[in-house]
């Protein structure tokens, strides 16, 4: 890889390379190139290649970056090497950096940028227009949105850039700006943050402390991002892992088996009550080892019925469309969805054992109870199964976890123990005198 | 609810109400309020409440949105109330929605808003201003991106309000105006719209026909809703369900009973297999009872094993982090992964019975074999459940169906008839001559 990469080139091949032919592929750029494809890139990607160049390389590419950009490197980066990319900076950025450090990543004030358009309630239009121009030159997020605050820092009032800029120039700001303004606090959750400005469709949202002062804004751009990470970090769990940090591709094969054998390994040690439980079924099985046949049938149904429940209650929750205090209408809801389940896959069962017993007499002389037996329990599993798999992210939840640990798999496991003890019970009840 | 309802109020109670209840909500907020709060529903939120008013009332509403909007709203009404809907338009918007229903809602062209900034390239920087100044006073999405366009409306650059405002007034717009932009064709697909903005941190991308003549403008805000919209879509899939058209609270009970029953009835169907593989080994279940006792954990831990390996290949393939060239490396890394997973999980299982069989003396005279059968079968059975789990969504999405459909259910239904043939079959091997 001697020759000059394009920026379209090195799109192109970027998500197939190692960390040291990235560097390469980066180094072999032309300058303007590079700048434009260090923008597009990851907080890791930024602090892998800064660290891999030299110290004097390393100034220009910093530079290019906001405060809020910069800080996500800093952080990127190993402890150790923390304090020498923060050298990096020139000492405004620094300073700014340093305070946001402070912040949790997944806080408002972790997301936020601390370099926006501010302007005094005593300015005219034309004033204004004036001052945002001068800011313009600087390295501000955005000035489309422009923020008015008193002398203490705390926000008066918000005015775009564009409602300014069809204003009559002589009028006062004051006269233009929205008060009723939209702002979040600078310790929110992240994800909380983006609901607020996804439900209320805004672009721009300020950042106030707990005495009112604004500290920085979040753009919508921003939360794009949350958004993505958020939901992969859901999705993964839901799938029964811990939720990898860095891309599928990206993660070694060591740190991701330890991902997944830790939940895996815990589902395993869960599951082994089946075991268990069908030891205390064992006299009951050597009677009538037909019943062991629909045993996988049976606990496959309540396992996918809980998982449709469990993941349809995680992501209302995620989309903040169904709160805790929503558990009593679910649980109502849950109940007769999970019995309709339970019966339309009874239904089919009872016809399929019918029809098989029709056909190929596979299940004895006792044929019409072992029927009822899988059809009963059918209904009752998928119906247990359903309520079980909407109450668990709840009840996590309520213990302090996230709702979303609640994976389908995890459902599953709970399911299976429970449904073959509903099972056995049902085939002791309808059996009882004729195959046990 | 006759008394007043104040916009937060309205925000508070809206996730709970009812259609009807909403309507009556919206009707008893006042004008400025229910402005604002109209702006913040969803497409569908907005058609419901336009049908529900009278002719007369419903005439303002409809001139809040822009052209993609009142696109949006006019889809999601019934067929037979269209013609009625667009007549409320204004005659421009009109034929501007008009020409936006011609393109599918997931393409690019059903997303775009077609008024955009326009300039001409032979203007100066000053007279772009004056004349984005009296464009800013029109219904325009946004003032901040402004497009160069020839004759034919065909795109030749872009540049930023920003870089106007701080460029020399006398300066020729062609010297200012970027000429290598990234546009997106106007049948792309959205999710890979948001992927291109996502990945190129832009905040505007431009739309153009096949002829290259630009055609509108999508912007970050919009690529947001498509992102969540995805990532939902996905979640209830990989539940093993039909994807939800609405929230769950606002799915009817039947319409929601429907879109899971489907896919829970085909599973069950497949599952049925496992009853008819295990009447294969019913000899053998009756000869020994105790290798009756492990299908649940054996084949469940190839489920989960599954769900990991098909979660991740998914989420990696909605991101676009892998695209269906990567399968072979996939298949190595999924290899290991799972050889891995099922040696950790066969010796988790090797411990629990050696130490059961210690202490409680369950598993019979020849508990060595059984131990062996299952730590052997969970290494055959958690390597194929993985291998299987990863490879599952390239050959759905080869097939011409949705990756995503490679359901956590899915997967751990087919690895379950599989994982008792890989099952049985070891024990035929170990247990032969002396269980068997």
């Amino acid at each position: 890889m001697t020759e000059t990469l394009t920026l379209d080139e090195a799109r192109q091949i970027w998500p197939i390379l190692s960390v040291s032919e990235r560097i390469e592929a980066f180094q072999s750029m032309e300058r303007s190139a590079a700048d434009a494809f260090f923008r597009e890139l990851s907080a890791d990607e930024r602090g892998a290649i800064v660290l891999a160049q030299t110290t004097v390389e390393r100034l220009p590419w910093l530079r290019l970056l906001q405060p809020d950009d910069a800080a996500d490197v800093v952080q990127s980066v190993p402890a150790r090497e923390r304090e020498s990319v923060l050298g990096l900076l020139d000492e405004q950025t620094r300073h700014e950096v340093i305070a946001l450090l402070a912040y949790a990543e997944d806080e408002a004030g972790g997301l936020m940028n601390p370099r926006f358009a501010r302007l005094r309630p005593d300015m005219t239009v034309g004033e204004s227009l004036r001052y945002l121009e001068r800011q313009a030159q600087e390295k501000l997020e955005t000035i489309y949105y422009a923020y008015v605050l008193d002398h203490e820092q705390r926000l008066l009032g918000v005015v775009s850039f564009r409602e300014l800029f069809v204003a009559a120039r002589e009028k006062a700001l004051k006269d233009v700006m929205h008060t009723e303004v939209v702002s979040v606090a600078d310790t929110m959750d992240q994800e909380a943050v983006a609901r607020v400005m996804a439900q209320r469709d805004l672009n721009a949202l300020p950042v106030v402390d707990d005495q009112g002062r604004m500290k920085g804004i979040v753009t919508v751009d921003d939360i794009v991002d949350v958004f993505q990470q958020a939901a992969t970090e859901d999705i993964h769990k839901l799938g029964g892992m811990a939720a990898l940090d860095t891309g599928y591709l990206q993660t070694g094969l060591l740190a991701m088996i330890k991902k997944r054998a830790g939940w895996l390994s815990a589902l395993f040690l869960g599951e082994m009550l089946t075991a268990t439980a069908m030891g205390r079924y064992e006299d009951e099985i050597a009677k009538a080892v037909v019943l062991a046949l629909f045993v996988p049938l049976i606990i496959s149904s309540g396992g996918n019925s809980g998982s449709q429940a469990t993941t349809l209650v995680i992501r209302a929750m995620a989309l903040g469309e169904v709160t805790v205090q929503d558990w009593w209408r679910i649980i109502h809801r849950e109940a007769v969805a999970g019995l309709s389940l339970g019966l339309i896959l009874g239904s089919i069962g009872l016809v399929r054992i019918l029809t098989w017993q029709a056909m190929f007499h596979t299940y004895g002389e006792h044929y019409k109870q072992v029927a009822a037996t899988v059809a009963l329990s059918l209904v009752g599993v998928v119906t247990w199964g359903t309520l079980a798999g909407s109450m668990l992210p709840f009840v996590i939840r309520r213990l302090g976890f996230d709702p979303a640990s609640a994976s389908a798999p995890f459902v599953a496991t709970l399911v299976d123990v429970s449904g073959l003890v509903i099972y056995f019970n049902v085939a002791q009840l309808i059996l009882q005198g004729s195959l046990l």
